[in-house]
């Protein structure tokens, strides 16, 4: 398990700093993550890649020479948030343009696509690729759902020795799609993470038994057997990476392929070793050549109990890529050239404004919002650890933490803007961009959506009314179906939002009070939210045991039923 | 705890032959262990380090240009054995000499002793060097009783880079006391590892609670404590360091020393960072600048949850040679020197006689003998776990795992002797020297002792007697005496050893018949096992916790008492 944090709210930030500390020669601190500490060459694609913390030395540990420019670093296993990786990546771009990569996880998908659409917006052409490594978690079909694990590194290494080279923008998505395209991961646990500040694991595998395709966030694998011998073990990955080879590639005879055995956090070095011994002799027996195998902890999950092999087949581009030099905190090969250190630059978080223009009813308005958000945050720290367990059935169990970081940082930039005399709009806007900010992950950003959609709805002058208050929440509930593309019926937080937002629509056209409208409304989201329960996941991250989750609601339903119950609260003391 | 193995008993071996697969570009395989996998410099001193498995990347992981020249591998917490150092260290050499260096723990101080003397007697210059970083084990009097632990890096680093400078045997023996003298470690653990195969830890640490200056076999520590918080650990670290300051640095401020922040295998790298944080913060308001810290995994102890801080009081000399180059599997560092690949040369294991001279008469003498050696092996194999469960109150609980490969090895290379018609000296010395190769630690240096002197009693000529048996044995305990350094009352094997030499002797000096004389002495073994535990241990690795074993028989003399019961079996048999 986890032992050793302060606050466990600030663990990420405060691993990152330490992290730094150790590591000066490589990195240097920018908000939202690490950029490189050498010098830049002006004209180069800056690579920038990124995801939740709890994977060193995915992702952090992998900035330097030879790979990639920056990090942007989420909060424990959830993603940075757009407005971190936008500042990641203004502070490493070059003027070559900026490629964003990560493992092909939904908040993940949304935070840098975010991201890449402000980059552009602002100049700085930016493209996005997210890595789809592990066949456990979608079939050859699907191969585009499939998650990222530790076939990151050998896709960001090839993507970024390209940039090193001198490519183009173009040039080096071309090369990370190239090197995704012949990447392959598997992998098999035996017992899960316990996060920072928890009592229990996050989630478990029986003892004895051995998960097969098991996600680094808990995410089910396809199935469950007794712990293999080392060399059972080695059999199953070896052979299941030999059965789905990459278009082009009849057999595996003759072949060169980057080979990583992955340790995700306490099956240790020794262990690894017995079970590479016999990957190595199956390989051979195959007529494969290892070319500079990897043996050790490359993505982790903090002490969980398993191993992932990834192949990387290789044609003599990506060999001259794979074997190029790099020097990182935690990846080093051959000699790289010497660099000088960049400038003393400083990267400055963008500061709000010093004070906001608002009618009195508007600031009212946005008092009671301020009274709505701290109750939601209540409401959220209350139920945290039951939100991460009924994440975990289903998904990688951040939603807990991801709501309470979210909630917390949204009540209090509400706090600091309605100090500052912020109007409605205002105060929810700038509480909307901190909840996608602090709170990462998918439901951070939606979360954003829907704060910043209420607030447009308010604005900064009139006095709101029942109609504005419904038509923020119609809207609300528009930009998240829109966003995250789920429909009523996918078990996400749209079953509940969109009954939501319809049965306070109606109660309000039909002439019902604000709070009597948003009672009935809550009912009606709770009835859905236990509806849910019984209703097969269709979205989201990979799902291959989604049966698993049927008669556990959608956390994110589920939590935004409760926050719109809390909510009633504000309104019913205001009113 | 491990759960990737195959035979529990080939774990060692398996996991050097994978990593030997993983890294053949810095590392090939010898007898014993592995060497560098580039060309030698004629002339140059080579530094041979070694310990015993589990300790990943000690110490196979440190082998390369700018550090370790080769590593003798030992089985799974168990010192290499004399004739494995000796072969690593003949494959290493390039005519300068050798520095033999380890961990101060009894076992390794032992096998590497007789190491040198061999290889000094075949006229390769060699010294020895124990590292004594562990400030937790012994006290600032007792300096040179101490614990090795992740302060074997640094002085390894040392001694290593000295020597690729050119240095004279001499003044690498010279730098390596310098560094040894100038580095402190302490550290704290949570939870104890299991090793392979076993179904329980080898020691624990009760739930929320934190074991202060635990070793990393468990060996006891100096008190216990609830869980810390990450900043308070950090404190618990640098404050106890900053207390201890080698001779000639009166204060902190202004030194400059390289920092050591490792986990021991489950307390991961966020975790580590996030104690790192904190650790940077006192060191620089204690005015000490951090050279090339790292922190990471360096010496760990399979899974076991622990850190250890390392510093090492840097001056001009021990700068250069911290911050010099280096090229191994698990240590990189700067840009090395580019290094042709060393010829293929092929190390063969030497191989024993292909026929004995003996007469009739001791060959079945030495039938009688492999009989028991069976008897013993049985007899170890039954209670495996229950004396490395023993050694673990107050040793590394490695003597079941040891006692098991020593007897093992001892019977088999017996079997091949007397299949080859070998007489009991010749089948005494041939299974002492394979107890000593494959035992490894204390007691397989011991039992090589052991059977050594039985084997010169009894001869290949002549029919034992009663009193030639009772002179082996009087001879075999004086060996282990004079070579262990321990007398009756020091709660070690010699408790047990001596008064059954003795009572046999008596027995058979008065006329008793072997197996009557044995019954009576084995009956002394027992009583006196029983004995022992109510006494302190004085003796072997530094035990400041040692009252802990108070009411528990030291491992060695009890499994002694168990052997020879059962071998009275052997004997009862064939008279």
């Amino acid at each position: 398990m986890t032992r050793l944090h302060n606050d466990p709210a600030a663990f990420a930030d405060e691993a990152l700093e330490g992290f730094v500390a150790a590591h000066r020669r490589w990195v240097r601190p920018v908000p939202g993550g690490v950029v490189r500490a050498t010098a830049k060459t002006p004209g180069r694609v800056a690579v920038v890649i990124g995801g939740g913390s709890g994977h060193y030395p995915a992702f952090s540990g992998l900035v330097g020479q030879g790979l990639a420019h920056g990090a942007a670093v989420g909060n424990v296993f959830a993603s940075p948030s757009a407005q971190q990786i936008r500042g990641v990546a203004k502070a490493a771009q070059a003027g070559g343009g900026v490629l964003l990569m990560y493992g092909n996880y939904a908040g993940d998908v949304l935070h840098f696509g975010q991201a890449a659409e402000r980059l552009n917006g602002e100049g700085i052409p930016t493209r996005t690729f997210a890595v789809t490594d592990d066949i456990s978690s979608a079939g050859p079909d699907e191969a585009h759902k499939r998650r990222g694990i530790a076939g990151d590194l050998p896709v960001f290494k090839a993507a970024s020795a390209a940039a090193e080279q001198g490519s183009t923008l173009d040039e080096v998505a071309r090369i990370a799609a190239h090197a995704n395209d012949r990447t392959r991961s598997f992998g098999i646990a035996f017992s899960g993470c316990t996060l920072p500040g928890a009592d229990h694991p996050l989630f478990t595998v029986p003892e004895g038994r051995m998960a097969v395709g098991l996600g680094i966030h808990g995410e089910p694998g396809i199935g469950e057997e007794p712990v293999p011998t080392a060399d059972e073990a080695a059999e199953l990955l070896v052979t299941t990476l030999l059965k789905e080879l990459p278009d082009g590639i009849g057999t595996p005879h003759g072949q060169r392929a980057a080979v990583i055995l992955n340790g995700l956090g306490s099956v240790k070095y020794e262990e690894l070793f017995v079970v590479y011994r016999r990957v190595a002799q199956l390989l051979d027996e195959a007529g494969v050549t290892a070319v500079d195998p990897e043996v050790g902890e490359l993505v982790t999950s903090f002490d969980m109990a398993g191993i992932s092999l990834t192949l990387t087949w290789l044609d003599d581009t990506l060999e001259a890529l794979w074997t190029a030099p790099a020097d990182t905190p935690a990846y080093r090969k051959g000699a790289v050239p010497e660099a000088a250190a960049a400038d003393e630059e400083s990267y400055e978080a963008e500061e709000g404004p010093e004070a906001y223009t608002a009618s009195e009813e508007s600031r009212r308005a946005a008092a009671t919002a301020l009274d709505a958000l701290r109750l939601l945050k209540e409401t959220v720290d209350t139920h945290a650890d039951e939100l991460g367990r009924i994440d975990a059935v289903a998904g990688d169990g951040d939603h807990g933490i991801g709501m309470q970081r979210g909630s917390t940082g949204a009540y209090e930039a509400a706090l600091e803007a309605c100090e500052l005399g912020a109007g409605a709009r205002s105060l929810l806007t700038a509480a909307g961009d901190a909840w996608a900010d602090k709170g990462g992950g998918t439901s951070g950003a939606l979360w954003g959506i829907v704060l910043r959609a209420l607030g447009d709805a308010l604005g900064d002058t009139e006095r709101p009314t029942p109609a504005s208050v419904a038509h923020g929440v119609l809207r609300a509930s528009d930009g998240v179906r829109r966003t995250g593309g789920a429909e009523v019926g996918d078990k996400t937080m749209v079953d509940v939002l969109v009954p939501f937002a319809e049965t306070l629509g109606q109660q309000v056209d039909a002439g019902a009070e604000l709070t009597a409208a948003w009672d009935a409304a809550a009912t009606a989201a709770e009835r859905s939210a236990r509806d849910t329960a019984h209703l097969l996941p269709k979205m989201g991250r990979a799902r291959p045991h989604a049966e698993k989750s049927l008669g556990t609601p959608d956390a994110g339903a589920h939590s935004l039923a409760l926050i719109v119950r809390a909510v009633h609260g504000a309104l019913a003391t205001c009113q």
